[in-house]
């Protein structure tokens, strides 16, 4: 099937206002997992995820004339469109919950996003948005069901599949598919003997049940998992029709063994991931991921520091 | 003054065993402190900290015949000896106290090393150790006052030196003096301009007040503080010499400002560093280093993750 996510024209498109981020591997790791895993180091892009990558594709190729950009988010995307937005010289609105964690708003109004909160929840988030953007002509972009969103988001898979070439397979959380489609789509074109594996919270299977019944489940709850960018009840149009076709499986992760595996990747490589990273590393652990040599997109490290810091205290033994 | 490390020959004897750790650097870190702050980034080195540079230059300049090694440590010294007693296929045995932490016993006894720690205690397990090296001809490997440690803690700052040229300062913790003894020889042979500056903990301020008096103060009380690395009571002969000579300054930091410092760099680079490492971001932080460009040892990463990652709990906005 044809897409229309360009992945080379996002790579173009975004090259000076990404970093390209480290490919990094652990012996320890590789030991505790019994594989050679490579890791593409999002949590080293500026604002701290993947979704930079995305939001100034779709930011940079929207029409001349436009006067502003929506997003609805509580996490990743929102600080991710805020700063494109921010570096285009277009003002940025974000849509987010009332009960927003105060961390995560004060990012986005970091740099330099209006943040609109006033009667906001989950159930009317999304339409709040595309009013505003109607009524004020701003253009709304997508956390992930969106070309330009997944082709920017397939740029890190490229630059992974270009430092280590033959991998048997590369991984990824997914939440709503933008990652995912992304890499599926960047291993089609570059590196079509590698197999693309998502990760999903078991609390919030929707993509695994899209792909298992072919067709697009939407949740009837309120997902609760620590990996809070996974947290979506059903995955685009457009990222179902490319994981329908590119995606090789999806692996169902529980929290413990989430947050096992974020132990394993802070104590082997010192890098401070999200929950929502450790989804894919927990996958492997599981031995949900055939091969020898897997890539692991780590999607972001945007965690309170300063609650961790805090549990850090004086052991009385030197 | 002729001191007897050489840093040039550790850096040939220990290539092969360790990692050339990366320099980072991090706008966000940088608009927090005001300068351009270069990480040396010792906790991506293997067992998690600079301390295998000077314990593999000491093993490996052991003469012939040596039958095993012994060391003092509760810490990251105890975990470098044992690593690199077993590259050198030597039997370690690590003095250790009855009330040590579990997981940095493990630690040690995962590289192979043999842990003594029945009736050990900080007041006599010097002696033990020294005891057991002379009964059973093993050679023990102090973790700072020994020329050999010092110069292998002291090709860290060469690399430093080599990768950016030019800095204004450079900072490290100090415990014992090892590694600040050896960014100051390095800094001295390498890049004389550079000025060099120690941060240690205000409930540990053996060397501060050591530099101050110009004599070799000892504490006559157990420090307690977050950063385990640097609670010694009294700093070496051999590092006393070099930092009268050689060291700008010693700011002290109390445990608010390392927490601080800590998180700060957890949150604007992603790495995970111990508190020990913090103490040089927050010596920065106070404005008790000069200069426009400024480069950190950061020494290690080992905090316990287990109990870090236990401390991330589900929040219930999306």
């Amino acid at each position: 099937m044809q897409f229309e996510a360009d992945l080379e024209a996002a790579r173009a498109r975004i090259a000076d206002a990404v970093v390209r981020t480290p490919v990094w591997r652990s012996d320890d790791l590789d030991a505790a997992l019994g594989r050679e895993v490579w890791l593409k180091c999002e949590p080293l892009q500026r604002t701290g995820s993947f979704k930079l990558r995305g939001a100034t594709n779709a930011v940079r190729a929207l029409p001349a004339g436009v006067r502003g950009v929506v997003a609805v988010s509580s996490g990743n995307h929102a600080q991710a469109v805020a700063y494109a937005g921010r570096a285009a010289g277009l003002p940025v609105t974000v849509v987010m919950n009332a009960d927003a964690n105060a961390a995560k708003r004060a990012a986005t109004v970091g740099y330099g996003a209006t943040v609109v909160s006033d009667g906001v929840d989950p159930t009317n988030r999304e339409e709040i948005a595309r009013d505003l953007a109607e009524r004020e002509g701003l253009a709304f972009v997508h956390p992930f069901d969106d070309w330009n969103v997944i082709a920017g988001q397939g740029t890190a898979t490229l630059e992974l599949l270009e430092d280590v070439p033959g991998l048997d397979a590369v991984v990824t959380p997914i939440g709503g598919g933008g990652l995912l489609s992304g890499a599926a789509l960047a291993c089609r074109d570059a590196s079509p003997g590698t197999r693309v594996y998502g990760a999903e919270p078991a609390a919030s299977p929707d993509a695994q049940r899209s792909l298992a019944e072919g067709r697009r489940v939407r949740l009837d709850y309120a997902p609760s998992t620590i990996s809070d960018g996974a947290r979506t009840v059903q995955i685009g149009e457009r990222t179902f029709a490319v994981l329908s076709e590119l995606c090789a499986g999806i692996s169902l992760v529980n929290d413990d063994a989430a947050r096992a595996a974020m132990a394993l990747v802070w104590d082997t490589t010192k890098l401070l991931i999200e929950p929502t990273s450790a989804l894919a590393i927990a996958a492997i652990s599981a031995g949900s991921v055939p091969g020898e040599r897997i890539g692991v997109v780590l999607s972001g490290g945007n965690v309170d520091a300063g609650v961790l810091a805090a549990t850090i205290r004086v052991e009385e033994s030197v």
